[in-house]
């Protein structure tokens, strides 16, 4: 293991790359996807579990930890690694994008944010230099920096005018963060679906100097094209020699699309939360295990899947403990998605090195085109 | 592993016995505490979890399964053993006892029991034979005879009318079983808390004759010295080369008790359902993990337990996973509680096998009387 925070790129395949992030909490597998830990767990998960299905790396709520159990007592507990179990690395969000879709009676000024707590109405005050801190005392081993994330539609005056303020809250967290060997600050590009602004946004961070750069403001509702369309020459934007992370990302067609466009690092609540909605993500698609045509199918979620959940049980198993609002339904297919998710990665890390990724996108969109097995 | 059920006592000390049942599926050392799977799961737990506390053998609920998913669908699906992903033996009641506790508009007859579902207000009609065939599609290793079980406090003779009632039930059960070579058929004593009808009913049951002997209609709100008084002798009116199963107990100190009096085999929910409420059993008593004093304590629940709450959780992380109503909550205690109850039943075994029973039952409650370690 390193003793500091590196990446290396080890395969190119068009804009698509793969490569290694080292930390000395061990190293990530690019392209990377990050299972999300909001309150200290993934949802319905053991984290043995989660390193089980070949995660290396998980993401962290900055906004939920701070209210509870708050950043100071779980700093006293040892940091987040311990408290939660997961000895791996470990991302934690600003705060900024969660403070403006959780919390109450948002204040917003050049300062930071003032808000109420959701859980208990509590006030608080998140800046960059204690979104810094919060992550600091976490223990975090990638930080992001302090952000603002307008939604989208919104006009171009107010998406530069955040994006300017995002910039100089990117360069109050570098200098917040200040030198941590082992730890990496990533500063976070935004500029809505106007390249001008992304152009502009990157030129900002780079002038600041970052370990990893995200692109933020996106999957917030612009659809997969606008998405795409960004990421057609964001990444292109930022240094190649850094970890590029698009951040709440996404579905898996949504994944494949963004790492040929050259992304290494993502994030979504989509594999755990379908979990536990019955919602299950294969390689032909997507499964809804309500539905009533799996009540008397023997056969497995998906027979080439090597996740408990698909060598152990039959479909209309897992759609009778869904019926029956048993715990063990989100358990298993929270776990079946997570497996998919990073069976996808490992897919897609293995093409890129084999120079053969063409080819495993063509695949994989052809065989979701098929959609699930035929009812028996 | 036996082709065929048998019961073999291995060791004694005062009225208290360890031994073994060999079943086609597997062994189950008595004394033996059964986890409860109500609807095809120990909630919260993956079977191989259940395994791995100790559990030998499951408890399964035939009027759960019997209304969802039904034991015909679980029988074409290849019996409860498969549907479930749990191979060792499992034991199923007969539904009388939750029917009526949980179905709604029941009518009793000498044929049997009509009701309605309390899902979805489909009716039924549950008598003797339909309980044998319904445990015989699930695949269950151990039948539970088809019984009625009388709240108490009642009259001598309402206990008395039932008990009667149940022993012919009885003598149905036993004819309707026939001969299934590998699995038993268990009768079940009745007559509440008056030794005169215990006896009368074990008298019955002994001429019908049985694979094992259950003492029924305990548990039901009459308190543990009732209880007690009850098993101080009812054991001895059965057969001593049988198990005797204590239906529906119980809470540490009525499982040590009754084994204290010759118990072989208990089931109860409370371990798993404590679990979901953030009660937790240790050597020490109860331990309410969402009280606040636990809110900064770094210990764990208990540091001589080897399961996975204890092994790498602090009381603050259970704390904090409870208040925020996180699913591995549930699961992290459910497994502790089932991990003590086995340790329990394992000291009591290895206590009765070096005949020092009464002194692990001295330390038992000398350590419960101390209570929980001190606050920090």
């Amino acid at each position: 293991m390193s003793d500091r925070f590196s990446f290396a790129v080890t395969a190119r395949d068009g804009a698509a790359r793969s490569g290694v992030i080292s930390t000395p909490r061990g190293e990530v597998r690019t392209p990377a996807f990050m299972p999300v830990g909001t309150a200290a767990t993934v949802k319905a998960m053991l984290p043995e579990s989660v390193a089980a299905t070949g995660a290396d790396i998980l993401l962290g709520n900055t906004y939920h930890l701070m209210l509870r159990p708050t950043a100071e007592r779980i700093a006293r507990l040892g940091g987040l690694h311990a408290f939660m179990n997961w000895q791996r690395p470990i991302l934690t969000d600003s705060g900024g994008f969660q403070v403006m879709s959780l919390a109450a009676l948002r204040k917003m000024s050049e300062e930071g944010v003032r808000f109420k707590s959701h859980i208990d109405g509590s006030e608080h005050h998140l800046t960059p230099e204690r979104s810094m801190e919060i992550q600091r005392l976490l223990g975090s081993d990638i930080v992001m920096a302090f952000d603002e994330c307008p939604a989208l539609p919104a006009t171009d005056e107010v998406v530069a005018a955040s994006m300017r303020r995002s910039m100089r809250w990117a360069a109050r967290s570098r200098e917040a963060f200040g030198q941590r060997p082992g730890h990496a600050l990533f500063g976070i590009m935004q500029g809505g679906v106007t390249r001008e602004l992304r152009e502009e946004s990157a030129a900002a961070l780079c002038e600041i100097g970052f370990d990893g750069y995200a692109v933020g403001g996106l999957a917030v509702g612009e659809g997969q094209e606008a998405m795409f369309s960004v990421l057609d020459y964001a990444p292109g934007l930022l240094p190649a020699d850094r970890p590029r992370y698009l951040m709440g990302v996404g579905k898996p067609d949504d994944i494949v699309g963004a790492v040929e466009r050259g992304i290494d690092m993502m994030d979504c609540v989509l594999p755990s939360r379908s979990g536990r909605t019955g919602q299950a993500w294969t390689r032909r698609g997507q499964v809804n295990i309500k539905n009533a045509r799996h009540m008397d199918d023997p056969r497995p979620l998906d027979a080439d899947c090597t996740c408990p959940a698909c060598r152990s049980y039959s479909r209309a198993y897992l759609h009778h403990v869904f019926r029956a609002q048993e715990i063990i339904a989100s358990m298993l297919l929270t776990w079946h998605n997570l497996h998919y998710y990073q069976d996808l990665m490992a897919g897609l890390r293995a093409a890129i090195a084999a120079g053969q990724l063409a080819a495993f996108v063509t695949d994989f969109h052809a065989l979701r085109a098929e959609g699930d097995i035929e009812p028996l």
